[in-house]
């Protein structure tokens, strides 16, 4: 069996595994794994460097560069963002610990310099725009920590007290956390996470869902989602009740419910 | 000169090249480019299926994996849509035309199956999950595309006019189109763009501006920029200029400025 196959036996399960093109730079990204815990080891020279030219690399917005990101070092500051996200452990071991910010203070402060204040950053669109930048970027030093033969894990966490991060990082008016990231080496062994089948995922044309199809494709990605976690050691509850159970009410947005209004004081999402 | 030398003074200038680690991948990462001229030549078999199986390997906020992708394929859809994004014709041109989506529809469709209506999609947190999660998948889609030697361009311009794209996609509730994305083999060659310093991308513990050295880094950054855009024959407006131009006011949203009420209209973002 080809590498590229079992990486994709392994993402997708035998009955669902796709015809996809034998390349390299293609196996290196099917093999993703998100990773939780770090190995006591420093990173080669010059990691941060090559993660933020792989980000800076990335396609942006009108090349508005809509983003910027902190590097945070001090472990009295890393432990305490590790509480205020939901006391992710691994925030303060790993070696690398990144904040990817949507930022509009610098594009206001090349505007300062002609006395014009910006409109548009308040605008709800200019959130998505921020945002999204800082994803395509973050994705992309994902990629590249991958090929120094790092892990990575993203901490959407770090939105659950967003006024209290902002204070921490002192971040000024328009911009916001979007997301942390760690990075550094493997402690433990993981493995690829099984993802739904194509045909749930890819639409033809219009948003077209088959009822008759769906739920079924759905049973068979949570059966093997929960073969999955039950191999690692992990509660298998069926993959549908987790999304019913993470998405059910506000409760399990675990102070996420206020990000709106946090926004709107970063003068971001006005309307 | 090493490729990664080469491709890092293409992307920084000489003047603030950074020293980064020797890597095939990361020299992929580092030699993007957007492609807006595509060649009328097919595809090879089973691109759509590697691009989502790429797109599907990237990590997803609590597995919820709140993305869908639709490919366009009919040619008046495709007309229609170059139409509502500022008559952009690669979009008609690029032989792959996708359009990635931020989805909590199908969450709700198996919380159906249990009578539960779900609260947390309505919340503004989960319009972040939802377009986070379609960003990363793309942004693996993308690198994968060029590893095959395909070129991309993101559609941001697809937001212009929301309603209207939710409309012709038939994009049920809970749904809504994040970017377009073009790809296809290049019809001419492009160059690498170049990028801010790193210096005025990343902080360190805390978001700190030096008030006496930005300034500078930026000018820097705009002559270089306006040398690439000289030799492009693009215009070359001042960089700040251009982005001044492009935040000033509501007017240079094309559209965008309504989107709140779209989105809520989606029953997403409500709160």
């Amino acid at each position: 069996m080809s590498e590229t196959t079992t990486l994709l036996n392994h993402r997708y399960g035998p009955d669902h595994t796709p015809s996809v093109v034998d390349n390299p730079i293609i196996d290196h990204l099917l093999n993703h794994r998100s990773l939780r815990s770090y190995a006591d080891r420093p990173l080669p020279p010059g990691t941060l460097e090559t993660l933020v030219a792989a980000a800076q690399s990335a396609a942006t917005s009108s090349n508005l560069q809509a983003w910027s990101v902190i590097e945070v070092r001090d472990p009295d500051r890393r432990a305490r963002l590790a509480r205020l996200a939901n006391n992710q452990a691994h925030i303060v071991q790993a070696p690398l610990f990144l904040v990817w910010l949507a930022d509009f203070s610098r594009a206001q402060r090349i505007a300062d310099a002609q006395d014009i204040e910006l409109k548009a950053p308040g605008y709800f669109d200019s959130l998505l725009v921020g945002s999204i930048d800082a994803a395509l970027a973050a994705q992309n030093a994902v990629v590249a920590a991958e090929a120094l033969g790092l892990g990575t894990v993203y901490i959407g966490a770090l939105r659950n007290d967003l006024q209290a991060v902002i204070d921490e990082l002192q971040l000024p008016p328009l911009v916001y956390p979007v997301f942390g990231l760690c990075v550094g080496y493997p402690a433990t062994q993981t493995a690829i996470k099984p993802r739904l089948p194509q045909a749930v995922t890819v639409h033809r044309d219009t948003y077209q869902v088959d009822a008759q199809r769906e739920p079924g494709l759905i049973a068979e990605y949570a059966a093997l989602a929960a073969s999955f976690s039950r191999g690692q050691g992990q509660n298998s509850l069926d993959w549908r009740d987790q999304v019913i159970a993470r998405l059910k009410d506000e409760s399990t947005l675990h102070g996420r419910e206020r990000i709106a209004g946090t926004l709107n004081a970063q003068l971001l999402a006005l309307r």
